[in-house]
């Protein structure tokens, strides 16, 4: 990974924060639209910490320039698919969207990590260990959240961002 | 894949090409950034196209809503890495950026093709053949460039997509 600069590292956040809140967001009306009211909740959850997160990086950064990342270093990966020609309802299933969740938030934390690994910048080092934690415990809550839900017949292909522990 | 109404079908491929657009204005930018002036010209060309071929379905759609489709049935994958660290940088090799614009289109293609193979709806059947030709024809005038074009020493790992024949 290239080294960051501060400005470089707090405009990646900013968008990877605004991807996820879209995208539990996205999930959450989904999930209530099939009258799955507990997990549309949780989605709900995420997508204000979401909001919450990306508002307080905008607060530090405050009227600076930031440069404007590009798509494929923020976006979620799209959903591999699960089997056959099913690829577009099989996140209708509450288990497979709380994985495919987790996979990004997985992504997420690791990205962090590897900034504050090789930041030289005590600052950015500190912040990308900050927000690495806060990518771990959404990680954990969603975990907690598979478990107490039923698996289905179809489930993801083992996507090791999906089941790795944190 | 379930099978669709014509306004379904519609939405999805006004958001393809949408997401078509953005992608390849976003490419075409990076490759002027980097004075790559022939590549960065294809990639405007594409957008061109993708952003007309929107308008002549919505000009087609008319006034009729429709229904808003989820970011992972249109959204472009996001690239594989190529080599361990150097995930966020190896798209300004304009070859691998040349192959992940391919391995998109392909599947636009196949997506056009299956929803043609599977519409009950004749005039459905017709505007899926009629776009997945011309996402073939993307992919092709894509194939021509590759030919044209160095490759470098990291290239992505073989998605099928980015590889097999049109």
């Amino acid at each position: 990974m290239a080294s960051y600069t501060l400005p470089e590292f707090l405009a990646h956040a900013i968008a990877m924060e605004q991807e996820a809140a879209d995208r539990y967001l996205e999930l959450a009306d989904m999930m209530e639209a099939h009258r799955n009211d507990p997990t549309s909740k949780v989605f709900r959850e995420m997508h204000r910490y979401s909001v919450m997160h990306r508002d307080s990086i905008r607060a530090r950064v405050g009227t600076t320039d930031l440069p404007k990342p590009r798509s494929w270093q923020y976006r979620w990966r799209t959903p591999p698919e699960v089997g056959g020609e099913e690829a577009f309802d099989y996140l209708l299933e509450p288990y497979n969207a709380l994985k495919y969740a987790r996979g990004n938030e997985m992504r997420s934390m690791k990205y962090y990590r590897a900034v504050a690994a090789e930041a030289e910048d005590p600052e950015l080092r500190r912040l990308a260990e900050e927000f690495a934690g806060e990518e771990r415990e959404h990680v954990l809550a969603l975990d907690e959240w598979l478990g107490q839900t039923p698996r289905p017949s179809l489930s993801f292909a083992d996507d090791p961002e999906m089941i790795e522990p944190v």
